[in-house]
């Protein structure tokens, strides 16, 4: 956990119309992201291994987020 | 697009446990994340507007990532 940086979190909510957030807010998005790029990257590196590669490819994280 | 940054994307496929990542693989997964994001913000956004806030909380976030 901890690796996203939750500046650049709050300003999606802040794109996505969002008049006020907060901290909080910012926080718990930066946390569900974390975790589903986790479950995806997870999901990925096996790909990668299925596919005979030490690399985990574009096409890796595609199949992964199907 | 493009408020994620790549190298915490990328750190989360080395946790995972992958051993070679390229670059294009860092990048696809910051840009699903950054979509998934971007709807979670949409959806969060909504929530407050609909319980009268102005402000978007983390309660809004959870209930916009069930």
């Amino acid at each position: 956990m901890a690796e996203l940086p939750i500046a650049p979190v709050k300003r999606l909510l802040k794109n996505a119309g969002a008049t006020r957030i907060s901290d909080d807010a910012a926080i718990k998005l930066a946390e569900v992201l974390e975790e589903i790029g986790e479950d995806l990257a997870r999901d990925a590196t096996k790909l990668a291994k299925h596919a005979g590669r030490k690399t985990v490819k574009a096409e890796d994280i595609e199949l992964a987020s199907i």
